[in-house]
Protein backbone atom coordinates (compact mmCIF):
# COMPACT_ATOMS: atom_id res chain seq x y z
CA UNK A 1 0.00 0.00 0.00
CA UNK A 2 1.60 2.93 -1.13
CA UNK A 3 1.11 5.31 1.93
CA UNK A 4 2.15 2.47 4.69
CA UNK A 5 4.74 2.85 6.68
CA UNK A 6 5.83 -0.46 7.25
CA UNK A 7 5.36 -1.49 3.15
CA UNK A 8 8.23 1.27 2.70
CA UNK A 9 9.97 -0.32 5.17
CA UNK A 10 9.78 -3.49 3.49
CA UNK A 11 10.64 -2.00 0.00
CA UNK A 12 13.61 -0.31 1.40
CA UNK A 13 12.64 3.59 1.06
CA UNK A 14 12.82 3.77 4.40
CA UNK A 15 15.35 2.49 6.23
CA UNK A 16 15.46 0.27 9.14
CA UNK A 17 17.77 -1.98 11.69
CA UNK A 18 16.88 -5.68 9.65
CA UNK A 19 17.05 -8.67 11.99
CA UNK A 20 15.32 -11.26 9.62
CA UNK A 21 14.45 -11.38 6.49
CA UNK A 22 12.37 -14.32 4.17
CA UNK A 23 10.12 -14.68 1.61
CA UNK A 24 6.83 -13.67 3.39
CA UNK A 25 8.41 -12.12 6.43
CA UNK A 26 10.59 -9.19 7.39
CA UNK A 27 11.76 -8.24 10.88
CA UNK A 28 13.43 -5.02 12.06
CA UNK A 29 14.13 -3.30 15.38
CA UNK A 30 11.68 -0.61 16.88
CA UNK A 31 13.17 2.42 17.24
CA UNK A 32 10.10 3.21 19.57
CA UNK A 33 11.32 0.75 22.36
CA UNK A 34 9.26 -0.29 25.37
CA UNK A 35 12.67 -2.62 26.21
CA UNK A 36 15.89 -3.02 24.99
CA UNK A 37 15.42 -6.05 22.08
CA UNK A 38 12.15 -4.51 20.99
CA UNK A 39 12.09 -6.13 17.61
CA UNK A 40 8.61 -5.94 15.05
CA UNK A 41 7.89 -9.13 12.93
CA UNK A 42 5.49 -8.11 9.96
CA UNK A 43 4.22 -9.99 6.80
CA UNK A 44 5.90 -8.43 3.29
CA UNK A 45 2.37 -7.95 1.91
CA UNK A 46 -0.51 -5.53 2.91
CA UNK A 47 -2.42 -6.67 5.53
CA UNK A 48 -4.10 -5.19 8.43
CA UNK A 49 -5.04 -7.49 11.03
CA UNK A 50 -5.51 -10.67 12.18
CA UNK A 51 -8.89 -10.83 10.12
CA UNK A 52 -7.45 -10.46 7.35
CA UNK A 53 -3.92 -12.19 6.85
CA UNK A 54 -3.89 -15.38 4.96
CA UNK A 55 -3.00 -18.49 7.30
CA UNK A 56 0.13 -19.17 5.22
CA UNK A 57 1.44 -15.63 5.74
CA UNK A 58 0.37 -15.66 9.72
CA UNK A 59 2.42 -18.90 9.83
CA UNK A 60 5.33 -17.33 8.07
CA UNK A 61 5.15 -14.65 10.87
CA UNK A 62 5.29 -16.82 13.52
CA UNK A 63 7.35 -19.13 12.51
CA UNK A 64 9.91 -16.55 12.17
CA UNK A 65 8.96 -15.22 15.83
CA UNK A 66 10.58 -18.36 17.15
CA UNK A 67 14.08 -18.22 15.23
CA UNK A 68 14.21 -14.37 16.47
CA UNK A 69 13.21 -15.24 19.88
CA UNK A 70 15.66 -18.18 20.07
CA UNK A 71 18.30 -15.65 18.59
CA UNK A 72 17.47 -13.12 21.14
CA UNK A 73 18.84 -15.73 23.93
CA UNK A 74 21.78 -16.03 21.85
CA UNK A 75 22.80 -12.37 21.64
CA UNK A 76 21.54 -11.48 24.48
CA UNK A 77 21.28 -14.15 27.10
CA UNK A 78 18.63 -15.09 29.15
CA UNK A 79 15.15 -13.38 28.35
CA UNK A 80 11.60 -13.36 28.96
CA UNK A 81 9.39 -12.46 26.17
CA UNK A 82 6.47 -10.79 25.67
CA UNK A 83 4.78 -11.19 21.97
CA UNK A 84 2.12 -8.83 21.95
CA UNK A 85 0.03 -8.35 18.56
CA UNK A 86 -2.71 -5.42 18.43
CA UNK A 87 -5.73 -5.36 15.98
CA UNK A 88 -7.79 -2.19 15.66
CA UNK A 89 -7.79 1.60 16.87
CA UNK A 90 -9.78 0.40 19.74
CA UNK A 91 -6.50 -1.69 21.23
CA UNK A 92 -3.94 1.29 20.11
CA UNK A 93 -2.91 -0.59 17.27
CA UNK A 94 -0.69 2.47 15.47
CA UNK A 95 0.48 1.47 11.83
CA UNK A 96 -2.56 -0.57 10.03
CA UNK A 97 0.01 -3.32 8.78
CA UNK A 98 0.13 -6.46 11.15
CA UNK A 99 2.93 -6.44 12.73
CA UNK A 100 3.89 -8.65 15.92
CA UNK A 101 5.95 -6.95 18.97
CA UNK A 102 8.57 -9.55 20.07
CA UNK A 103 9.34 -7.50 23.56
CA UNK A 104 12.34 -8.87 25.20
CA UNK A 105 12.93 -8.60 28.94
CA UNK A 106 16.34 -9.63 30.14
CA UNK A 107 16.39 -10.60 34.07
CA UNK A 108 18.49 -7.72 35.47
CA UNK A 109 15.54 -5.86 32.92
CA UNK A 110 12.88 -3.00 34.38
CA UNK A 111 9.22 -4.51 34.46
CA UNK A 112 7.27 -4.45 31.83
CA UNK A 113 4.01 -2.34 32.80
CA UNK A 114 1.58 -4.04 29.74
CA UNK A 115 2.38 -7.89 31.02
CA UNK A 116 1.81 -6.37 34.72
CA UNK A 117 -2.10 -6.84 34.59
CA UNK A 118 -4.09 -7.76 37.67
CA UNK A 119 -5.59 -11.49 38.00
CA UNK A 120 -9.28 -10.27 39.16
CA UNK A 121 -11.94 -13.18 39.28
CA UNK A 122 -14.58 -12.61 36.51
CA UNK A 123 -18.72 -12.71 36.50
CA UNK A 124 -19.29 -15.94 36.02
CA UNK A 125 -22.69 -15.78 34.40
CA UNK A 126 -21.28 -13.36 32.07
CA UNK A 127 -18.49 -15.25 31.00
CA UNK A 128 -20.58 -18.26 30.21
CA UNK A 129 -22.69 -16.30 28.35
CA UNK A 130 -20.12 -14.75 26.00
CA UNK A 131 -18.35 -18.09 25.77
CA UNK A 132 -21.52 -19.58 24.73
CA UNK A 133 -21.91 -17.08 22.47
CA UNK A 134 -18.50 -17.61 20.84
CA UNK A 135 -18.59 -20.89 20.84
CA UNK A 136 -21.69 -20.93 18.87
CA UNK A 137 -20.61 -18.77 16.19
CA UNK A 138 -18.06 -21.15 15.92
CA UNK A 139 -20.23 -23.79 15.75
CA UNK A 140 -22.42 -22.21 12.70
CA UNK A 141 -19.49 -20.58 10.66
CA UNK B 1 2.04 -32.87 32.60
CA UNK B 2 0.86 -34.39 35.54
CA UNK B 3 0.36 -31.56 37.78
CA UNK B 4 -0.11 -28.38 34.79
CA UNK B 5 -3.23 -26.84 35.18
CA UNK B 6 -4.06 -26.02 31.32
CA UNK B 7 -2.79 -30.11 30.72
CA UNK B 8 -6.31 -30.85 33.14
CA UNK B 9 -8.19 -28.87 31.57
CA UNK B 10 -7.31 -30.38 27.86
CA UNK B 11 -8.30 -33.71 29.46
CA UNK B 12 -11.70 -32.42 31.00
CA UNK B 13 -9.99 -33.18 34.44
CA UNK B 14 -10.99 -29.37 35.61
CA UNK B 15 -13.74 -28.06 33.97
CA UNK B 16 -13.75 -25.18 31.39
CA UNK B 17 -16.08 -22.79 29.10
CA UNK B 18 -14.66 -24.65 25.79
CA UNK B 19 -14.68 -22.21 22.83
CA UNK B 20 -13.06 -24.24 20.18
CA UNK B 21 -11.05 -27.35 19.92
CA UNK B 22 -9.48 -29.35 17.10
CA UNK B 23 -6.61 -31.76 16.55
CA UNK B 24 -3.90 -29.74 18.29
CA UNK B 25 -5.37 -26.83 19.66
CA UNK B 26 -8.06 -25.79 22.82
CA UNK B 27 -9.73 -22.69 23.28
CA UNK B 28 -11.86 -21.29 26.67
CA UNK B 29 -12.43 -18.59 28.24
CA UNK B 30 -10.36 -16.68 30.71
CA UNK B 31 -11.87 -16.70 34.34
CA UNK B 32 -9.63 -13.88 35.41
CA UNK B 33 -10.46 -11.49 32.31
CA UNK B 34 -9.27 -8.61 31.50
CA UNK B 35 -12.31 -7.67 29.30
CA UNK B 36 -14.85 -9.32 28.52
CA UNK B 37 -14.79 -12.09 26.13
CA UNK B 38 -11.00 -12.58 26.83
CA UNK B 39 -10.05 -16.00 25.61
CA UNK B 40 -6.99 -18.17 26.05
CA UNK B 41 -5.92 -20.52 22.46
CA UNK B 42 -3.58 -23.55 24.33
CA UNK B 43 -1.87 -26.66 22.18
CA UNK B 44 -2.88 -29.83 23.51
CA UNK B 45 0.72 -30.80 24.22
CA UNK B 46 2.01 -29.94 27.12
CA UNK B 47 5.19 -26.96 25.65
CA UNK B 48 6.41 -24.43 27.98
CA UNK B 49 6.76 -21.27 25.71
CA UNK B 50 7.50 -19.98 22.51
CA UNK B 51 10.86 -21.59 22.33
CA UNK B 52 9.61 -25.18 22.96
CA UNK B 53 6.60 -25.29 21.17
CA UNK B 54 6.59 -27.47 17.56
CA UNK B 55 6.35 -24.96 14.20
CA UNK B 56 3.57 -27.35 13.39
CA UNK B 57 1.63 -26.48 16.98
CA UNK B 58 2.22 -22.90 16.46
CA UNK B 59 0.74 -22.65 13.61
CA UNK B 60 -2.35 -24.75 14.39
CA UNK B 61 -2.20 -22.35 17.65
CA UNK B 62 -3.00 -19.01 15.22
CA UNK B 63 -4.88 -20.27 12.62
CA UNK B 64 -7.56 -21.52 15.47
CA UNK B 65 -6.69 -17.71 17.25
CA UNK B 66 -8.11 -16.41 13.43
CA UNK B 67 -11.31 -18.42 13.34
CA UNK B 68 -11.61 -17.28 16.94
CA UNK B 69 -11.41 -13.27 16.63
CA UNK B 70 -13.61 -13.71 13.89
CA UNK B 71 -16.28 -15.18 16.32
CA UNK B 72 -15.77 -12.84 18.63
CA UNK B 73 -17.26 -10.17 16.29
CA UNK B 74 -19.81 -12.44 14.97
CA UNK B 75 -21.13 -13.03 19.20
CA UNK B 76 -19.91 -9.63 20.26
CA UNK B 77 -20.02 -7.00 17.30
CA UNK B 78 -17.32 -4.90 16.46
CA UNK B 79 -14.31 -5.69 18.82
CA UNK B 80 -10.44 -4.77 18.22
CA UNK B 81 -8.50 -7.45 20.06
CA UNK B 82 -4.74 -7.97 21.82
CA UNK B 83 -3.17 -10.93 20.90
CA UNK B 84 -0.68 -11.36 23.99
CA UNK B 85 1.66 -14.44 24.34
CA UNK B 86 3.85 -14.47 27.32
CA UNK B 87 7.05 -16.46 27.91
CA UNK B 88 8.87 -16.50 30.82
CA UNK B 89 8.71 -15.59 34.95
CA UNK B 90 10.10 -12.11 33.68
CA UNK B 91 7.47 -10.91 31.60
CA UNK B 92 4.32 -12.45 34.38
CA UNK B 93 3.80 -15.94 32.33
CA UNK B 94 1.85 -18.00 35.09
CA UNK B 95 0.62 -21.15 33.73
CA UNK B 96 3.88 -22.31 32.04
CA UNK B 97 2.27 -23.99 29.31
CA UNK B 98 1.95 -22.16 26.23
CA UNK B 99 -0.95 -19.44 26.27
CA UNK B 100 -2.02 -17.01 23.36
CA UNK B 101 -4.16 -14.73 25.51
CA UNK B 102 -7.26 -12.89 23.01
CA UNK B 103 -8.35 -9.82 25.26
CA UNK B 104 -11.23 -8.34 22.84
CA UNK B 105 -12.42 -4.72 23.50
CA UNK B 106 -15.91 -3.66 22.46
CA UNK B 107 -15.87 -0.34 21.02
CA UNK B 108 -17.94 0.92 23.68
CA UNK B 109 -15.59 -0.77 26.44
CA UNK B 110 -13.19 -0.07 28.72
CA UNK B 111 -9.71 0.99 27.52
CA UNK B 112 -7.23 -2.34 28.51
CA UNK B 113 -4.11 -0.86 30.11
CA UNK B 114 -2.03 -2.85 28.96
CA UNK B 115 -2.12 -1.83 25.12
CA UNK B 116 -1.75 1.53 26.43
CA UNK B 117 2.12 2.09 26.33
CA UNK B 118 4.03 5.18 24.93
CA UNK B 119 5.97 6.00 21.40
CA UNK B 120 8.93 7.08 23.28
CA UNK B 121 11.94 7.17 20.94
CA UNK B 122 15.02 5.14 22.01
CA UNK B 123 18.74 5.36 21.99
CA UNK B 124 19.68 4.43 18.29
CA UNK B 125 23.04 3.63 19.00
CA UNK B 126 21.87 1.08 21.61
CA UNK B 127 19.35 -0.33 19.22
CA UNK B 128 21.41 -0.76 16.34
CA UNK B 129 23.88 -2.52 18.57
CA UNK B 130 21.07 -4.67 20.05
CA UNK B 131 19.88 -5.53 16.09
CA UNK B 132 23.06 -6.39 14.94
CA UNK B 133 23.47 -8.81 17.49
CA UNK B 134 20.35 -10.36 17.12
CA UNK B 135 20.88 -10.13 13.14
CA UNK B 136 24.57 -11.97 13.37
CA UNK B 137 22.81 -14.66 15.90
CA UNK B 138 20.24 -15.75 13.46
CA UNK B 139 23.01 -15.34 10.51
CA UNK B 140 25.23 -17.97 12.66
CA UNK B 141 22.99 -20.40 13.93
Amino acid sequence: MDDCIFCKIVKGEIPSIKIYEDKHVFAFMDINPVSEGHALVIPKIHVENLWKIPEATLSAVHSASKTIVHAMTMAMGPVSVAAVQLNGRGVNQVVMHYHLHLIPRASDGEALKLTAWEMIPGDMDAINRTGAAIAAAIEND
